[in-house]
């Protein structure tokens, strides 16, 4: 069997009573990745980075069908820059594919494919905790590199920056709440460091060589992100994965996503989570059909006719296949 | 002459009538710095990053006091990490000052001074933004290289991060308001361009090896700030800098820092710059003290005894010093 796809070790014995083992202990299983913050004067920490809340733009209040609606999505590459971008998202996805020993199922009859290729708990565990510890790096480096710009080149950033960093941190919380359902074993951890070691460096070089291939490929990276969730919800509402059937969201992902009562099983917190990675699909694509140098971010944009449809912080309008500029700006 | 100094063409010749040429007329002044953000579609951007406003944490009411309060201090070096710290900040303004042809008075007696020493307003800037566009380099780095290892070691951050892109964004949107008073000439630009190109790599690879001596050196650094900035103020306010006598401080900054009407003067820019550069000399001594991998950021806390006196993010509680570990967790 593959090491990666062994490199895992659950640490959280999903009871088969179904008692929620772990979220009315969370000081136990806290412990790891979530070590005490607590001190003598503080009790937690809190972020200025606050979730944007999943709401009806309309009714203000939590519609789960918005999220349900995120629909896997293909943005067809237009020119020299887009098939670059595709391409080198399509070979590291079949490296991944191959590493992780992961297939999407090759024909409808799910049933009869080999058992290696049967996605249990465990390797899907193992397949978001990779990507996720990847998915980390753009967003923190392109925002460090426009931050750069602007102080070495004295000229503003029109608001780039934020949006990105914001991403950077929201891959983050994906990659701490799976890690609170499995703690990764020395082999996976060793690809992890060796994983964001090529990828920080390619992407660093990538970005300063041309940023609009770079947001076109998170584009597309993100356009299997969605699949690749998806798919993970397609299963667990198959009733492939028993174990997450009745199994509740970790506490961190509660807090983060502000998720409402009834809404807290590991079901949702896959819908957040994809409704997430649909969000950065459409900000790249959006982002890599821009001026780089010139235009303002959509997303930290006042519109002139609030009424008028246009880009949002939230999963209202989105559009999966990016904003064109005309459209956005 | 030293050519950083001659640097420097200010954009905005100071109208003789003392008249408010760029406030009244900002669109021409943006031109270059803060092109036009609006489009078709967007009036302006918005930033989510805030800046905490000055007001007294007891009256809740804007506070010239606090700001008037802040002292220049050294805090001593303890160990041999300090002792680096201190030595390169040492160093590197011993080289700035004599690259910028700049000297603190030597002596109470200043009008003797040579005439190669005495500030002008145009010397000051180009101090001010040579400082401010290396200024914006540590937190940036600091913030990604912690975002880096908590995605690479599976751990989470404690919050540190937040804190430290905050004071990037903050160093940077310094460097864009003086931007509004002078725009520099090709040799300056050439100078921040080294300067960031060593200046990144060598606090990289630094904070790579010791975050402790970084913030502690960031600390240091920070106190240099806090006497530029002093020394500027007092020259102000003893008639030196006539030019800035009754001067409005530009848009952007009224903006940023929210200034309350009647204290929107060249003079108010620099008493909130100074305080902000206040709070970073106690953010980072503070963050010196504490363990790097373990402490919980005591600016993004949430504390047991809401009475009791602890860090914030505004500048009530400024400690030049920084908080001893003791004090702040
Ligand atoms: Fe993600
Ligand atoms: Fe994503
Ligand atoms: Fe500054
Ligand atoms: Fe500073």
């Amino acid at each position: 069997m593959c090491p990666i796809a062994t490199g895992l070790n659950v640490v959280l014995p999903f009871h088969p009573s179904g008692s929620r083992v772990f979220s009315t202990t969370p000081l136990v299983q806290l412990k790891e990745f979530f070590p005490r913050t607590e001190t003598r004067k503080i009790v937690n920490t809190e972020t200025s980075w606050r979730h944007p809340v999943y709401t009806s733009l309309f009714t203000q209040r939590f519609s789960e069908k918005q999220m349900r609606d995120i629909q896997v999505a293909h943005r067809e590459a237009r020119d020299w820059s887009d098939w670059v971008a595709l391409g080198t998202v399509r070979f590291l996805r079949r490296s991944t594919d191959f590493a992780t020993k992961y297939r999407h199922p090759p024909e409808k009859n799910v049933q009869n494919r080999a058992d290696d290729f049967v996605m249990t708990e465990r390797k899907w565990l193992v397949r978001f905790i990779f990507l996720e510890s990847v998915a980390g790096v753009p967003g923190m480096v392109g925002g460090m590199l426009r931050h750069l710009r602007s102080l070495r080149r004295m000229k503003r950033d029109n608001r780039w920056i934020e949006t990105l960093l914001e991403e950077a941190f929201n891959e983050r919380m994906h990659l701490l709440t799976f890690l609170q359902l499995a703690e990764p074993g020395w082999f996976m951890r060793l690809m992890v460091l060796g994983a964001q070691g090529v990828f920080f460096n390619a992407f660093f070089i990538s970005y300063l060589l041309s940023p609009r291939t770079c947001h076109r490929f998170v584009g597309y990276l993100e356009e299997e992100a969605v699949l690749t969730y998806s798919r993970a919800i397609e299963d667990l509402e198959a009733g492939k994965l028993p174990k997450w059937q009745d199994h509740d969201a970790p506490n961190v992902a509660i807090q983060y996503w502000n998720m409402p009562e009834g809404h807290r099983k590991m079901k949702d917190l896959l819908l957040y989570i994809r409704a997430d990675e649909a969000k950065h699909r459409e900000v790249n694509h959006t982002l890599g059909n821009l001026n780089q140098k010139m235009d303002p971010n959509p997303y930290a944009a006042i519109y002139k006719d609030p009424v008028d449809v246009h880009p949002t912080k939230g999963i209202d309008n989105l559009k999966p296949h990016g904003w064109e500029r005309k459209d956005a700006i």
